[in-house]
């Protein structure tokens, strides 16, 4: 199922593997973190994973909840390809279906006001913002070219039903654009975490879950640390790496 | 000075003493944190003091900075009072004046679009939540009772000078109603540190400066923390108590 430029990785999780594009876009600790965040997903959800690239986060999100089907959308047509790949690698045809079509579109698709979660690593980057010097398939899945914030934060605003969570992992900097864009397109930020390199040091990522329609009251988390002083994992992340 | 019902306490900073009410709100780590994390104010500046209380936050900046002057605004005649004999007591009458007024109503008095900076600990509980037995001094600092988190905002958006900036400390529940009011009223969020109790606990309080018609960046800092495993003061608490 590998092909040239590809490399398979065992997740350490339950048997599960996924292939990736050694020049593309390899998921990172975002991915990781993210699915265990959102591991709360109820038995029987359906879900969406906006920009779902290799797959990664769907196939560990279907190893950690009970969800009944989650859809990854994804724009670009060898991306979407290549989670395809991994769908079958992982034999989950029955719960992992990718779309291969922008984000912006899929209301066209998919039934409105009908998801109960929806999971998304978005691009970080803006457009105009940050060395251009990548790959189109890199470039397109770090930097807001074919969809920005308020367009990942406005479809899921559409496709979540009354109730239903939103769960992100972005970039501390883009916090504030975040909150604002969630009240706007009423979407109550219910729970941030902040994940700092070590202890001393600036939180380089951002966990953020929000509710449809929810009352305020924004619950901030303990801090997760990724490193000890002597570079070693922390207890918290060898336990969301199945290792302790 | 001090009155029946009333303590003097040593800052134990630069010999600066405080005469507070044993029965009002008395001045807790969040004023220390909140003058230290303003100390950056420049040179001349001209400040506001929102909700002044006893004085402390201003009784610290006027030591921890080289500002020209400091408005404190009081809404509570007893407490304003109380902050009046706090100036004497510390010699501080050039620099740092108390105005007895709602902060609604200093635009009136004070020029709009003129001062360098604003310093405010306003009160955290919404007007209808948490236990109201405290007698009405207690409420009136504690709750949102004569002027809410968005009278704060709008009063300093007015009063501040162009890239003038605003420092709060508040509590994490209220950061998402923070950022979308500081938005909507031109004040860019700019930096933002929440504070820890210990290393595994959620944040207790979080400050935040907010740049007048800035460009948005945010930077989220290293997390502050205050105790050690063992109970006792972290470096960096000690540090700013200018005990290390």
């Amino acid at each position: 199922m590998k092909r040239e430029n590809e490399r398979i990785d065992d997740l350490q999780y339950k048997g599960l593997k996924i292939i990736q594009n050694k020049e593309g876009f390899c998921f990172g600790i975002d991915s990781i973190l993210l699915s265990d965040f959102a591991k709360e997903i109820p038995e029987n959800a359906k879900v969406i994973d906006l920009g779902t690239g290799s797959g990664i986060i769907s196939i560990l999100l279907t190893a950690k909840t009970k969800l009944s089907k989650i859809y990854g959308i994804e724009i670009q047509k060898e991306v979407a390809e290549l989670a395809r790949r991994n769908i079958k690698l992982n034999k989950l045809e029955n719960k992992f279906e990718i779309i291969n079509e922008n984000i912006k579109n899929i209301e066209k698709i998919l039934e409105k006001n009908s998801f109960d979660a929806i999971v998304t690593n978005p691009p970080y980057k803006k457009e105009e913002t940050g060395i251009k010097n990548e790959n189109k398939i890199k470039l397109i899945s770090r930097h807001e070219i074919e969809a920005n914030l308020e367009d990942f934060i406005k479809i899921s605003a559409k496709m979540l039903k009354n109730n239903g969570a939103l769960y992100m992992v972005h970039r501390p900097e883009r916090l504030a654009d975040i909150i604002e864009l969630l009240r706007k397109n009423k979407l109550e930020p219910k729970i941030i975490q902040l994940i700092y390199p070590k202890i001393k040091k600036a939180p380089t990522m951002v966990l953020i879950k929000a509710i449809k329609n929810a009352k305020p009251f924004l619950k901030i988390k303990e801090p997760l640390i990724i490193y000890n002083e002597d570079n070693t994992y922390t207890d918290e992340i060898l336990k969301i790496y199945n290792k302790k």
